[in-house]
């Protein structure tokens, strides 16, 4: 499971930062991706990487201005020429569906496949074998949300070695195992199932935050989290600026990073006015030093750090 | 006078063609540019661009197809961040108002100039002292209208050196000339205004269609054009195609160019299948020789060929 970086600009396109849009890349574990944000052309972004849209399962949207959603209409028609025939879920603050629908209309876009729309609430909005995802408000200028993707222990493999090294081959036998029923073999031994399967492997938990003040909802949905997506706006300096706008500066995210006792924090939605990414990075570190400054088309992998 | 290409693509962006946009450059004439459709990351296709999107006058949409419009919203709202201030009107069919007004209401986009629609119909939809736009309806699946730019003569120059061979100098005395008015000299001599400027240069007209088949509003729009963009959206082979999508030929884009008289025809809006505009201006040029294919970021200057 990896982050996929599309765009990591605020506000507006530069020749260097598309806007915002961040792909969440579950190929290992369901072959799919799911979409944070998109910002205009995030398809054009998606052309560049190794994303297909037809392989684009969900997309959250954390608020409504025009750098996180103008580039709705586009990629979803594009996602159904591209033969995307899978429904797609989305999940965003009331009027994202109205937004969608009038551009397709008005277009006339036709799309070859089921469009659900999911209006955001606080708690838990989705759950599944893998994974729950719950999101949460934070402070900006409109209602703006975080979320956080809990995935769910994978279970213990089985010991196949091992099994087969007591005389125990492939068939019933392994199933039985797998369901947790012990063994009584002719010879009269005993397998104990509980000994055959490794031990579950927890699982990682992601929180990707929209735009956002330092506030308390931040820090629910970052507790633990082993990555933490958070703006970083503006540096140091600029707090006046990060409270009259409703965003964060550098060492705002790193706070909460600090305070969340996250894993790996990943800054991202640069103002215009930065041309690096470095300086912003360094101001970060000071206060929590595993962070590092997302760039177009990087990956970040999710994993306990 | 020139077009510069933003988009020259049909449906979808490729990695080589966004989708459609044209720039009207009329930097020497009125400092400012117009805008032929804007397809999504039109704003991006500026960035790259020396176009400055304060200088965006006036915008013209052909008809309602998402790789014509979904780029408005974030253009109109980056324009008001990069210094946009004089009033900006767009000219559509039906519908581009509330496509633009739903989505900058929904992401609380603030814009700091006047926006003024003006729906389009069959006609002169504007005039001033500089030219007239009349705009028609073609043959498209949906709506979709051509304009025609028709730049009125240019003003005589005086002739300012032959003005003070005779004695004359700047001031007050020229600007009767200017005016019409002959002049007697303190010495008796008259000099007749008429011989003093130059002959009034003819006006350039440019013609630009949205997407089409073959039809008379076509020609009637291009006859005697200097330049006529059309669309070429598949090569010769492809008549069915172009039938069933209501889209043109290379051919019959050629045809079009011949039968109407113009001077030089711009072949864009190409199917995403052909990577190489070479062998659709092959096709074109046996119908009509003086045809090019417009490339991103290609200037075609606008005079009489």
């Amino acid at each position: 499971m990896e982050l996929y970086f599309l765009g990591t600009g605020a506000g507006m396109p530069t020749t260097e930062r598309n806007v915002t849009s961040i792909a969440l890349r579950m190929f290992d574990e369901r072959g799919t991706f799911w979409l944070f944000d998109a910002g205009e052309a995030t398809q054009h972004q998606i052309l560049r990487s190794p994303l297909k849209p037809s392989k684009l399962e969900k997309i959250f949207i954390t608020h409504l201005h025009g750098d996180h959603i103008f580039g709705l209409p586009g990629l979803l028609s594009s996602r159904s020429h591209q033969g995307g025939t899978e429904p797609l879920d989305i999940y965003g603050p009331q009027g994202v569906r109205t937004f969608i629908e009038t551009a397709l209309q008005l277009s006339q876009s036709h799309i070859n496949y089921e469009l659900r729309f999911h209006e955001l609430h606080e708690g838990v909005i989705y759950e599944d074998e893998q994974c729950t995802v719950e999101s949460g408000l934070l402070d900006h200028r409109i209602e703006s949300y975080g979320f956080r993707m809990i995935e769910k222990p994978r279970p213990g493999k089985l010991k196949v070695d091992e099994l087969m090294k007591l005389g125990v081959q492939p068939g019933p036998m392994f199933g039985k195992i797998k369901q947790g029923i012990d063994l009584r073999l002719d010879d009269g031994r005993v397998i104990r199932a509980s000994d055959m399967i490794s031990e579950p492997q927890p699982g990682v938990i992601v929180t990707i935050l929209g735009d956002t003040r330092p506030c308390q909802g931040s820090l629910r949905l970052a507790k633990d989290a082993d990555v933490l997506v958070h703006e970083a706006t503006f540096m140091e300096g600029l707090e006046d600026l990060a409270e009259t706008y409703y965003h964060s500066t550098t060492k705002q995210a790193a706070e909460t990073a600090r305070d969340a006792g996250v894993g790996l924090l990943v800054l991202t939605h640069f103002s215009a006015r930065y041309s690096e990414e470095n300086p912003l990075v360094e101001e970060a570190k000071v206060i929590f030093d595993n962070t590092v400054a997302a760039k177009q088309h990087q990956l970040v992998p999710i994993r306990k750090y």
